[in-house]
């Protein structure tokens, strides 16, 4: 600064030459923080780039993990689900022909025979083996075989309900031979009795024709297609096709669902 | 530059001059780097508030997926648990009733008709239907029907134990009408006897009373309150109340657990 | 800007000068904005530290919640295997024992006393005990009790098989007393009988020997050691060693798995 004094400048020069020398070197001064701080600034910033490709990088793993999140909990419902039926007879739903008896199989020929080769299962028992499509075990063999692919059972269900539902199982087809897969059902129909020695007469309810689908699960559930708002305590359950095999058909387990007249 | 040399200024001035100058245009210089550098960064910074606010959104969905992977977490025990239950009897405990036998059902009288209309099932067999009380299936209407609210049965265990649970099973809620729910237990105690003739004299001994929970899962299992140092092989169940029907109270299956004494 | 009209400079020096203060004070007037600039991209950039550590923070988050989810979607499907295995006979295999009968014991011992004491359960029923080997129910004392570790059965299956596997049941340890646990068969072999009268002779094929695992799960399947590209109708099945009960074994059930010759 001592400078300024010699150089023979005018007072107003003098002060002018300040100023702007002043301003030169505050700015410089001011430049090096300027720099020191962009140069941090730069330091930091040059991550951002990087965070922004790891945060979008984090963000597709995060989106990937809601959805795998989200499949699990569908997955988990569904085991809930499951589990819990397991406890309610594999269907949630009141099955009026368990505890109920076959009154007729009309002229439908049962297997009697022991040791049916070739089947992957052997039907044990003699005499009314129609019985056991009302009976909890689906194990391979523990079913009601007939001749042919066309049958009938007349069943006297243990109170007079408002039919809504019918199911039918077959034994898991992982424990059966390809064969005797063929022995189940396929196209099969219900019909509520008014009488139960009328069988199907014009005095009938035909409370809809269904299909067992051998690719689906071992029971399998349907609404009727024509419900009825009369009570029924005695239905026919009839076989119109089996799933292929030449000259056997397999029932495991029929249940008959609805309600109690006056009932929800 | 040249020009400085015209303007007659003097050698110190010169200098001053050239230091200014030089000072003004190399700050020049670097302002367009810093200008430049600034740009970058501040285009750069100019993602942080954004980066920011997705991170923030990020934060929060990998929260809330926290906390449904451990509510999953949570589920998964729960299921894995009910799984490996069903191997187990549905409680883990070792059921010295199963196997038992009764001896005696006092003056409870057993409800022998069949098909107990608006019930939602029907009674089965004949005879000795208390012994069902100690059988598996739970179905609807594999129970030990009797008339009114109160009941017991003496049974005698397959070992003599010291007595630490008891449990209570009802059919599934899901599989019974209305009315048949309410035939459910509500109210029972258990009893020790020291010899299986006295039968709640005052030598028997009072393990506790407990409460059958409708709106709980079907296997409900009870510490006993009054534990005892004594093993028994006969035991006293009685049912005080059961959960509304006005005539009628089934039992599905009762199961005593504990320890043969000197084991634990 | 006045002021440098009376400063006397020559024409050069004023345009140089101009051009100076000009430079100086656009510098001095961006410098402000590069300062407010600065300042702003500083306090953006002032986040990204703290953001960084935030992100790997949450990177650490998301990876464990990686790890988590991927050991929950590893547990789901064992789960769901599970589950399904509960349809299928807890093998998912075809047992071509089941429905079969037992043709001979040999000179193996059956209990048929009731009431074991100290085994935690009571063997029920007389006669034709080794026919629950075949049978489903593993509940505790649903079993066949024989007396000593070594016994043998020769059981005729549902159809002429390939033989694959060999699986053996025992109750959950959970349900048995520490001392019943002990009577578990734990060497075992299977043999098929080319005559059902040979038992065991030189006609007779090895299909290897087995241990069952008591610290396994329930239901332990064996792939056969030796397999046959021979059909078989009739098999042994032997056990060697029991897991260290003094004079009892039993056995729950035995299933044997495989397929029909010229199937598969």
């Amino acid at each position: 600064m001592c400078f300024f004094l010699d150089m023979g400048f005018g007072h107003s020069k003098f002060v002018l030459f300040f100023v702007l020398v002043g301003t030169i070197f505050s700015m410089y001064h001011q430049f090096e923080r300027i720099i020191a701080d962009l140069n941090d600034v730069k330091s930091k910033s040059h991550e951002v780039p990087r965070m922004h490709n790891n945060m979008k990088a984090l963000q597709d793993t995060v989106d990937e993990m809601k959805k795998k999140l989200s499949e699990s909990e569908v997955e988990l419902q569904q085991l809930r689900f499951e589990i819990d039926l397991y406890k309610k007879d594999m269907t949630g739903l009141i099955d009026f022909a368990y505890g109920g008896r076959i009154i007729s199989i009309g002229d439908t020929e049962t297997y009697e025979t022991e040791g049916l080769g070739m089947l992957g299962f052997r039907i044990c028992g003699q005499g009314n083996l129609e019985k056991r499509i009302l009976e909890r075990s689906v194990m391979p063999g523990d079913c009601w075989p007939f001749k042919g692919h066309e049958g009938s059972a007349v069943i006297e269900l243990i109170d007079e309900i408002i039919v809504t539902n019918v199911s039918l199982e077959h034994a898991s087809k992982d424990l059966l031979t390809n064969d005797s897969i063929t022995s189940a059902p396929h196209e099969f129909s219900l019909w509520g009795l008014f009488d139960e020695s009328e069988k199907e007469t014009s005095s009938s309810h035909h409370f809809g024709q269904f299909v067992y689908n051998l690719s689906g699960p071992e029971v399998q559930t349907f609404a009727v297609e024509n419900p009825s708002p009369t009570p029924f305590k005695t239905v026919e359950f009839k076989i119109h096709s089996n799933s292929g095999h030449p000259n056997l058909t397999c029932v495991y387990r029929v249940r008959v669902h609805g309600h109690l007249s006056g009932t929800r």
